[in-house]
């Protein structure tokens, strides 16, 4: 099991590399507005997408071709192992193509129990936040550090983030605001980044909507790794994406989880 | 006038390479909350402020005594070379204490005409964009490039950035929106770096309201010197601070002002 562990993680790290060297080339290209108006049918975002997703499933084919595949760009591919690998190649389009550097390549990996290992990688700031099979680290600018949640923050002086201020339907938004209305900070526009910095202990609570599978898949295995709860907005499984909350005590998740509920 | 210029740069460098080796050692340095409630008075954003426009002052005592300063944190200093220095230590807090990218160190640099140059420095990720004195450059992960911003996005398809939502009072909030209701996409969250990423060819607006001079002295210089325009929301100087848009053409420029007038 160590040996297969260790094999999982190597592959694992082997993926968000070859997505990074997919995806870098397309990060900031020249005046992509431009470029897209003047070849009509080139989307470059989706491009460094797809190129992203074909680097990671060459490296599954190669190393782990029992394994099977769920990914953004290219659907499901059916496996023989157990383990599914979760992949979505450019979290945060909307960052991307602002030259912002929330973004992130989001891989997770689940067996019968549930994900059980991620990774959120932001390939131009060159960080690598990962959890899961006895690891929880990031690796990055400073080097190797280890990723813990903070405890003993109330909800009074939390910092909340979410990616976009409406949050989601108008029901979603209210249910945000009751939260917004009780942290001491809230913080837009994080996308993945939001989950790496909750894992890493900087912030207190992450809650998004109408999230996909591939969306959380990463994020959540961080997080958990980290000593942080994810759930939905019930307080169930999060693997399914929609109404997400990620929180870095009980308690914190526990108060919020009451407002959200209204 | 080429050497005293060459000396300007050469000094602006060696004062952000000294906030940065100032800031980054407070830059999600443990559980900055907890230290703060386990020792009264001991702020870590105040503490990396202060200890960043000390260093960017002892460089500008070393090598520029004449120049005036105006600072954040320390004030004013009068000076006789009809140079002066604005410094923002630390500009965007509260991305700094939530672990986030998008804070920054700002120097401006004015003289009896207004700003001439300036930068804004993002430590963690090694990112200087700089502008002004026949330089307009980033240098960062990737080397060097130049700075230019996009010219040609109508405001239907431009990407428009604040900080915050609310944007300043609900006057403000609601001229805001009357632009962020015309455009493509809207981002929140990314303090002096939206600056950054308009200099960069990325993005196409940025309105904030409330703002210091010393918050926009350097982002003004870095963007003009791009080819951008940055005003207050009247059309005149932003030199002073309070309401800011600073666009990436003349026409864009425009279209958003009458949005903003109403």
């Amino acid at each position: 099991m160590a040996d297969s562990n260790d094999d999982i993680i190597v592959t694992a790290h082997l993926m968000a590399d070859a997505a990074r060297a997919a995806i870098l080339p397309y990060f900031r290209a020249g005046d992509l507005q431009s470029d897209n108006k003047r070849q009509i049918g080139f989307d470059p975002v989706t491009e460094a997408d797809r190129a992203a997703e074909r680097a990671m499933r060459a490296v599954l084919a190669q190393r782990r071709p029992g394994d099977a595949i769920i990914g953004e760009e290219y659907g499901d591919s059916a496996g023989s192992s157990g383990l599914s690998w979760i992949l979505d190649p450019i979290d945060g389009t909307r960052a991307f193509i602002s030259g912002a550097t929330s973004w992130g390549v989001l891989i997770g990996l689940a067996d019968a129990s549930g994900l059980i290992y991620g990774i959120i990688d932001q390939p131009y700031i060159g960080e690598r936040f990962e959890g899961g099979l006895g690891v929880s680290r990031l690796t990055g600018p400073r080097g190797e550090q280890a990723l813990r949640v903070r405890r003993g923050v109330a909800l009074d002086q939390a910092t909340l983030m979410t990616t976009f201020p409406e949050v989601g339907t108008a029901d979603e938004g209210a249910a945000f605001r009751r939260v917004a209305a009780q942290v001491r900070l809230t913080r837009y526009g994080l996308d993945c980044y939001a989950y790496a910095l909750l894992a890493l202990g900087q912030i207190d609570l992450v809650i998004e909507a109408g999230l996909q599978p591939y969306d959380i898949a990463g994020p959540l295995a961080v997080v958990q790794a980290a000593g942080g709860i994810v759930t939905d907005w019930q307080g169930g499984s999060a693997e399914a994406g929609g109404r997400v909350i990620a929180a870095a005590s009980p308690e914190i998740h526990a108060a919020a989880l009451d407002l959200l509920r209204g």
